[in-house]
């Protein structure tokens, strides 16, 4: 997949694989063959078919589970829209090299690699109370990037995101994607206080004013950032080669909902690992349809998330892989 | 722990182990000091401190875990209240031992032993329609084997249970224990139909009229069965051990409310594993005042919630664990 333009994403989902329903009916078959109540493993069931579905087999295996974490900074933090200083940015980097970070606990115990993509750190995105955060082509060049970072012989793919100020970015995106008051699409982030909030809303007030008639895309180059922009080029890359994908948190929703208001079918691959305690999530889940793998209170971003889901997925495909069926069993039936 | 009269249960939360406050308090300066605004990791840091608070380490971990599931047959299925013949509840206990029902899946994928404890199968309790299910010597009989179950060099506990008829025994006992509509106790369990619904509600209030005036544990005698008196004796068990222990779903809850009934500290030790979409649960817990660890629309029992649970609990402990402190990477703090 090479992309010259973003005016040509919209048009992508004409082109890119879809759910293979034949293998959707086979998995919901199988589990309503298991020996357990019809239904009665709830969502682990809907997951081990959605799967089915996106692997296009009816018993999808996870042999190697990828984690990225993409990093970048923003000019957006000199408007003071984070209490934490942006070289904790690099230095959560390091952290994650050296496996001290959560995802790193949380790839370990779900059996996921972790890969980390530091995105020209010492060159932030231009502030976007300013001017546009990046031009087209450093949207593109970092979605290359994003797409380069996939594993094609995965069988799914974790997106988490580190980067002083991006909560900041995230409610910017979803605000001028979907609509509504500023003040609804933002939270404390890392931590900021009644001040802090202010602060935030108000650059981005000023941002939406300052960019306006943007389509999907523009609004990522616009008002996000590197690691947004390869968040959403890992998505396509994945999906082209029929890889599930687990969302993260707030943010790194955010960045892929610019493919969604390109064409909802864009997401239709991926899961949402957990509803983030960020207030901002739960209005933006409820605009892309889609419904939480986990809700944990969490708002740590890194793909924190999308982590600790894949440990809720291999438990899905255990079960459906696994369980005798009743006829295998000698189980009566109802 | 050897329990000669079920009178004796209430007085016993003054004999047994309490939360380690100072574990609890040590474990929440460590997770103030890991490498994440504090907070971020919402109920993951909770479960941790909960688990330090217990095993009374600031750091605790989980070599070992041990999954119980106890099974047994009610007289009360002569009422017509479950669609499935009474023989699966043995059929379903080879499957255990053979490995492959649910529970056997979801124990390898996170790393919990297994054991099943099948009692008197072939001797169900008495209908509770037409006298009290068990005598006090068999109540105590089913605790004591309860309690022999648990693995004392374990860390943590999972119980679960399988009985053809026992989501009308767990609204019963909730019923009695909490008061409210008998309707509002009752769900479809394996999958009863309207007409099967009626017939439990019809068999239930028939029972609560006949049994009155009865104590918390007169309650688990009169209308609750074997595996519901051993989960209530291996929840005892693993107290006076500090392990703390993870309860399934609605029925495996209700067989332990005696114990909250008796004393509420009783079930200080317990986290829920999940909240079952039997429609009973939510009630339940907002009776314990608990709050389920997962909502996952599951509603097989077997412990499957609190197997898929166990996964939650290790990736808290990980982090909490593994993660390195500000201090220790180098990170700047707010």
């Amino acid at each position: 997949m090479k992309l010259t333009a973003l005016a040509d994403v919209a048009g992508l989902a004409k082109t890119l694989p879809q759910a293979d329903q034949a293998a959707l009916e086979a998995a919901r078959a199988r589990q309503n063959s298991l020996t357990k109540p019809p239904g009665s493993l709830g969502r682990l069931e809907d997951l081990a078919c959605f799967m089915a579905s996106w692997r296009g087999v009816d018993r999808p295996t996870i042999s190697r589970a990828q984690a990225v974490v993409f990093a970048g900074n923003h000019g957006i933090c000199a408007q003071g829209v984070n209490p934490y200083p942006q070289a904790v940015t690099a230095q959560m980097v390091l952290n994650f090299q050296h496996g001290g970070a959560a995802i790193n606990q949380l790839c370990r115990a779900n059996g996921a690699d972790l890969s980390v993509i530091a995105l020209e750190l010492d060159r932030p995105t231009a502030d976007f109370t300013e001017g546009p955060a990046m031009t087209e082509a450093e949207t593109l060049a970092a979605m290359q990037e994003g797409a380069a970072a996939v594993d094609l012989t995965a069988d799914v793919l974790i997106l988490g995101e580190m980067g002083i100020g991006n909560s900041t970015i995230a409610a910017a995106m979803a605000a001028a994607l979907f609509g509504g008051e500023v003040a609804a699409w933002v939270g404390a982030g890392t931590g900021s206080d009644s001040d802090g909030m202010k602060r935030k809303i108000a650059a981005i007030e000023k941002g939406l004013a300052r960019h306006t008639d943007l389509d999907a895309m523009g609004v990522l180059a616009a008002l996000g950032g590197r690691e947004q922009a390869a968040i959403c080029g890992a998505v396509l890359a994945a999906r082209a080669a029929r890889i599930p994908v687990i969302l993260d948190g707030f943010i790194c929703t955010a960045a892929a909902s610019a493919l969604y208001s390109a064409d909802k079918a864009l997401l239709d691959h991926c899961l949402v690992g957990h509803c983030s305690a960020e207030p901002g999530h739960r209005k933006l889940l409820a605009a892309l349809d889609k419904r939480a793998v986990l809700e944990f209170d969490m708002r740590l971003g890194e793909g924190s998330g999308a982590a600790l889901a894949l440990g809720i997925l291999r438990a899905a495909l255990e079960c459906h892989n696994g369980m005798a069926t009743f006829g295998e069993a000698g189980v009566s039936e109802a």
